[in-house]
């Protein structure tokens, strides 16, 4: 038989699955305590026992949102493929277009989570925009290892490529969730790796 | 003394003003009829009774949003400077960034409905889906004008090339949303300005 604790943790666990789906479904504000116990199949006071709150369990989401971004996007395997501009802009974007297709949910939930860093909730701006800061250093880091290595111009801002082009990858996903078929996902990915070489390359 | 209709109107355009800095704040499900009837100095039932409902108040404003969108960033004056991906990039860029640091309420408002779009708001997704295609093919068309002068190289996907660069314009307001001081806009903007002429140009 599992322990209490372990129960708590389980319960815990699935209640914070039942409100990802309903956030990224509904956004926050139109999901109640209540909606998140029935979708978790729990009591109406399960978030409150196990979170204290609903904005409690929000910035829960937010941390497991942040650390998935942050395990998914700053592949270390993108070091390997550094010394090449073209290895980096594959690896990168490829791993882009599959969390899309197989995770469109934690799309979703990102987008709304960050209409809510864009709103009054300061808690949920700064784990955002700390993530921002994060995922740009790293694709800093990465044009300058590409850039030691003779690979990229000697005049190329990583900071400034780095924020467009973090830019333009949560763009691409943004306008593929609000219409799939009004965007070309081959042609878009394919033009921004074309025009990332075209800058970079010496 | 103004006309019943006249008083009327000035009523709606009162709500919907009030409206759009509660959305732009707070998001659309945090704010209430209450709120915005309270926020414009009338009563409670003012929104059901200029608008039906709030979801009707937030696609009047979506229409607002749209149309304003298409004033500002299908400028009329891209045009004469087709012929040149220079004199594009730097109106097109200029207006944008002149925009975000003038009307930050209108970004932040247009970021909390596109999540409300990625979500279960079907004519608000429509909407913005339509937004999407009219701009992407507006720069498509501008790249096309561009190539047929000769300034833009033959093997360039302008609608490749419109959806990665719409979404890149996005993700830097995005950012600079969440976090002014994150992101150097200087450095992000002028090394989009280089990718894109790097790509485009013979």
């Amino acid at each position: 038989m599992p322990s209490q604790a372990a129960r708590s943790a389980a319960s815990r666990r699935e209640l914070m699955d039942a409100a990802i789906a309903l956030f990224a479904e509904r956004g926050y504000h139109a999901t109640s305590v209540a909606d998140i116990g029935a979708h978790a199949g729990q009591s109406r006071a399960a978030v409150n026992f196990h979170f204290g709150s609903k904005e409690a369990l929000l910035l829960a989401i937010v941390r497991h949102v942040v650390d998935e971004w942050e395990e998914h996007m700053l592949l270390p395997e993108l070091e390997r493929a550094a010394a090449s501009p073209e290895a980096l802009t594959d690896a990168g974007f490829g791993a882009h277009r599959r969390l899309l297709a197989e995770q469109p949910t934690m799309f979703a939930l990102h987008h709304h989570l960050m209409a809510e860093a864009i709103g009054p909730n300061p808690a949920v701006k700064d784990a955002f925009a700390a993530l921002d800061r994060r995922l740009r250093d790293r694709i800093g880091e990465l044009l300058g290892l590409a850039r030691a290595a003779g690979a990229v111009r000697d005049d190329v801002d990583p900071g400034g490529l780095a924020g467009w082009l973090l830019g333009a990858l949560r763009g691409i996903a943004q306008q593929h969730l609000v219409d799939p078929s009004g965007l070309d996902l081959d042609a878009a990915y394919g033009e921004l790796k074309r025009a990332v070489l075209a800058r970079v390359r010496p």
